[in-house]
């Protein structure tokens, strides 16, 4: 697996960012990703029971398993917008089919930034054959900045892996530094690869790493309503295409846990006000879902949070947020050990003593710094 | 029911506080109440799987239903702190007992304030007989002061009903401001009457009121170790003792709910770094456990939250919110409709217009304040 140093796409992919002025800042607020031909695709969604629009609509659109192309909106969700919304996601794509020359169905949907206001359709309308001019093999870098709302940075890896003799190679991108809660999938992410695999192969394969990556991951307990992960495989690279069961599965699939768990750490690097990384690792738990419920219940705590803003290393509140999930625990068996919290990288080991199930979680701290963004936006 | 300018404790009871330098600031730290002759007593405790040492105490005392005094320290919660801690409460009332000149098992225990360390048994030990020569009849202010932690005010009050025409007093004392979410009970409260009662109407009355008010409020979602609300009634208005058949009863009831609620929302008033107060309702929904989800997933999301300390109302917080719940929601039945985030008090209603139950809480702002206030806290 060789990480490369800039985002680049793989073969047969085109991307761009362009300002329509959804943002008022005059930011790139549109992006577009295509394939030469159409892809075998996939895709994770919310669990909110509240979806946005563009949801509703990529997950009738995916029945076929196939995309060719995905557009995405930043500075408005398309979300609790009615009917009115779920016509305007699908306006995006056959506005992008028609400029495209594809079908619309092959054309997928994003959106995100504020809930509860009508998309600017003319805005978009009239961005989007300028976006499609702009597309290029280069244009990933634009269409990272394009999809952001909160951000700081915008955030992309890409990777080769041999499959076959043949480079295979996988890109991602994705957005999210607030409202960041997944369960099942959490924020925008966006990831592309030439490599020739079964649509079965690649569900799986997706499903997995957003579990140990995406869903591993936490800001603010808050969970989106338009959060989705695609991956669009075109099958250029030509190797012989992978299925489930094969050998070659195993290298795929470890290369996409690695692109969405390294996507899903620059969300919480980027977190909204965050000034700390914080890694919380619960060992010893009877089973699996005791030790994601507890290191979930820590990473959640607000008074972690703020202790760790304040390098206060208060272990009280770690021991307060375990008791309150109400899994088996024994207080006279928990260890807890930490780097010291003045450090920007924090991990936190819980040792419950209980058993053999672990699980990790990503967090950020609370900072002033993350009242004052949410106290502003909108 | 006539509610009291001024917290006056009912007849037989005594209170005070002083300061035995458990709080480095040098402020009180150390309160007793104690009735002159044993009463009925109830209490309802935290149900966080680690609770604290005096927690475990009460409950075992508790079992004959009876009461003489209370002994509370604030700055230390002495949870986590295994046998020595047990051993520590056990101690508080065995001191205070002989000061007192009764018995150990009626004099109940609680403490307030950080988790893990042990208590400073010998300041706790000097303190106990000065504070008993301290105690006095007008000495529930000194009390209500002296449980207070991150309190910007101490919260009493006090209020008188008719009883088989003899005036029978209630009178209660809370402190909270932080660690603030509960389930069965939250934060530290001490309630005192002068009724006769029987033990079995006074649980009663007291879950049924802890249930409506401090189950009703939230700051910041997390749970604490040392919860708990206590009461003691000694009879000494001289009523006729009072059962749960009786129509007294509910006169008795209804104003320990109203006990229990003021207290609650002086809690939420007195919140950390609070600018807001909120009330959520939340109306509509098919079954009452739905409601309760819907309020309290409203009233703990930080999004909300910052955005009322914001003063900007972005009700797609509340749609998310409500959908994270996974409980039953038909976005195109939501009505939500609020005062002006402008207002200190701010009510928020929304109607899920999906069935006939409904539920109120209470919560706060998250405002740079909070922040600052548990970066620092040790």
């Amino acid at each position: 697996m060789k990480i490369l140093k800039k985002p680049v796409l793989p073969i047969g992919f085109r991307a761009g960012g362009t300002s329509c002025c959804i943002k008022k800042s005059g930011k790139k607020d549109l992006a577009l990703i295509y394939s030469d031909k159409i892809a075998t695709a996939a895709g994770v969604f919310t669990t909110n029971k509240l979806q946005a629009a563009p949801v509703k609509v990529n997950k009738i659109y995916l029945s076929d398993n196939r995309a060719q192309a995905v557009i995405v909106n930043s500075g408005n969700a398309n979300c609790m917008t009615k009917t009115r919304g779920f016509r305007d996601a699908i306006k995006m794509t056959s506005v992008v089919a028609k400029n495209l020359k594809i079908k619309t169905k092959n054309v997928l949907v994003a959106s995100t930034g504020i809930i509860g206001k009508p998309l600017p359709m003319d805005k978009i309308k009239k961005g989007i054959p300028e976006l499609v001019k702009k597309t290029k093999r280069s244009g990933i870098s634009d269409a990272a900045s394009a999809i952001m709302t909160t951000d700081r940075n915008p955030k992309s890896i890409a990777l080769k892996i041999m499959i076959d003799s043949k480079a295979v190679t996988i890109c991602g991108i994705a957005k999210g530094a607030g409202m960041i809660y997944p369960n099942m999938a959490t924020m925008l992410s966006f990831i592309t690869t030439d490599a020739a695999i079964a649509a079965s192969a690649l569900k799986k394969a997706l499903k997995v790493a957003v579990y140990n990556s995406f869903n591993c991951i936490t800001v603010d307990g808050c969970m989106s309503t338009n959060d989705m992960v695609l991956i669009m495989a075109n099958g250029y690279a030509q190797n012989r295409k992978i299925n489930a069961t094969d050998k070659a599965f195993d290298r795929f699939s470890k290369a996409i846990n690695y692109v969405c768990l390294e996507l899903a750490k620059k969300i919480i690097y980027d977190a909204e006000g965050a000034t700390k990384f914080i890694q919380i690792k619960v060992k010893g738990a009877k089973i699996s879902q005791d030790a994601k419920k507890a290191a979930f219940a820590v990473a959640n705590s607000n008074l972690l949070k703020t202790a760790v803003f304040g390098e206060n290393r208060n272990l009280g509140r770690i021991y307060s947020a375990l008791g309150q999930t109400g899994i088996n625990i024994n207080e006279n068996r928990i260890k807890v050990s930490t780097t010291s919290f003045k450090n920007k990288n924090i991990k936190i080991t819980i040792n419950l003593n209980m058993g053999k199930s672990e699980s990790t979680v990503y967090t950020s701290d609370l900072s002033t710094g993350y009242v004052r963004i949410n106290a502003r936006y909108n």
